[in-house]
């Protein structure tokens, strides 16, 4: 059974104000519940209809009807689980981290930080006031890789001084990749998608790095930036 | 002035049915507009607000509260036009395709033809069935680059059978990336995101490409490995 309360809860979580106050955040469908359930991440409640195949004991079962009310899908997929927000750790400061300068979309950050865990870098920082890595958007996105790595927000300016790593930035002109030669540890920062990385950022990152094309579009996406950097950093640097 | 049945006719554009009836499909937004005035592509009517620079004679000018009842976004952009769907050309064999085996989602079918068109490569095939380029997500999705590049539907299979030039296709085993070879003429093949290359496909392709990474994520997301893929071309190929 279903209460009022918790599907006024449920709904709620997608909200970021209503994800801090109660330290949850929703994982929905039956891939993304089943990397939950294998990663280290403590689990609310596990909300699913009777095909969903566990025997995991936090699971209360409900009904079709009862999951399209908390589902976020147009077609309801089998299971809904709450995720406790972990408790932050420490930046390790001597490893790759992929940084983002004012990241919005939260499509794409998921698809970042998919892409990030893909090549091995389970480092991830945002802006100060970037958007949510806990919103059902991004967490969907990850296809799970949201389990399987850290995101921080930080002041990215602040963090790039006080770094000791060389720093690998992704500009409209530089440096072209197949070039440059990433180091084993590095830092990988990129732009918002409509104003690329900030000003005062740019000055304080030694490597400019641009991706060469044919010249007729203005820019890649940047999720797609952002892999065929990691795809280039994971050979050069291996 | 707006009509209520050009307001219909508008609205109708979302249906690929009611697209090709009509032969239109929607351009919006300042900057894609601004690409629509700069293409070949023919143009059947702009509604724009006064902010709108522009002195092409396609244009009338509509309220915002107008715009709003036209436009496809929560926040409406000054301008809104209806472009001709063009007459389709013939695939020329002897170029590089971009081609993609049953791709359903809309932006990511837009990300890849904005990705394409960075690396030069201005034919795209998609098997039949596969989402529509001219659906007003895809169309934003590209940036523009729909106008500069040709999209093309037919039977994939048949396409590689009679095409003389090399194929490489992206499998989750086979040659690694950064050790094939691409000719500067070539098949560019992908599956869809959630099945792959199709069996049946997968036998006429000669090289079988892989993407390595570091073993944590179950796969790539189709558009990054699509611009990973691009970007390899492009490099290797000049």
């Amino acid at each position: 059974m279903l209460t009022n309360n918790e599907i006024k809860l449920i709904n709620s979580l997608q909200k970021k104000k209503e994800r801090i106050k109660n330290g949850l955040f929703i994982v929905e469908g039956v891939k993304m519940v089943k990397e939950l359930l294998q990663s280290n991440y403590e689990i609310a409640c596990i909300y699913a209809t009777q095909e969903f195949e566990s025997t995991d004991d936090k699971i209360e079962i409900i009904s079709d009807q009862q999951l399209s009310k908390i589902s976020q899908f147009t077609t309801p997929n089998q299971v809904l689980a709450l995720a406790k927000i972990p408790t932050s750790t420490k930046i390790d400061a001597n490893s790759t981290s992929l940084i983002l300068d004012g990241i919005n979309d939260p499509g794409n950050l998921g698809t970042i930080i998919r892409t990030a865990d893909w090549f091995g870098i389970n480092q991830i920082i945002c802006s100060n006031g970037s958007t949510d890595c806990f919103s059902p958007k991004t967490v969907s996105a990850t296809m799970g890789s949201i389990f399987r790595t850290s995101v921080y927000y930080t002041d990215i300016e602040e963090f790039i001084k006080q770094s000791n790593l060389p720093s690998f930035g992704a500009f409209l002109e530089g440096t072209p990749l197949n070039e440059s030669q990433f180091t084993p540890n590095c830092n990988l920062i990129f732009g918002s998608e409509s104003h690329g990385i900030s000003d005062s950022l740019k000055s304080k990152i030694e490597h400019h790095v641009t991706i060469l094309g044919a010249g007729t579009a203005e820019s890649l996406n940047l999720s797609i930036a952002v892999g065929i950097f990691c795809n280039n950093y994971y050979q050069s640097s291996k």
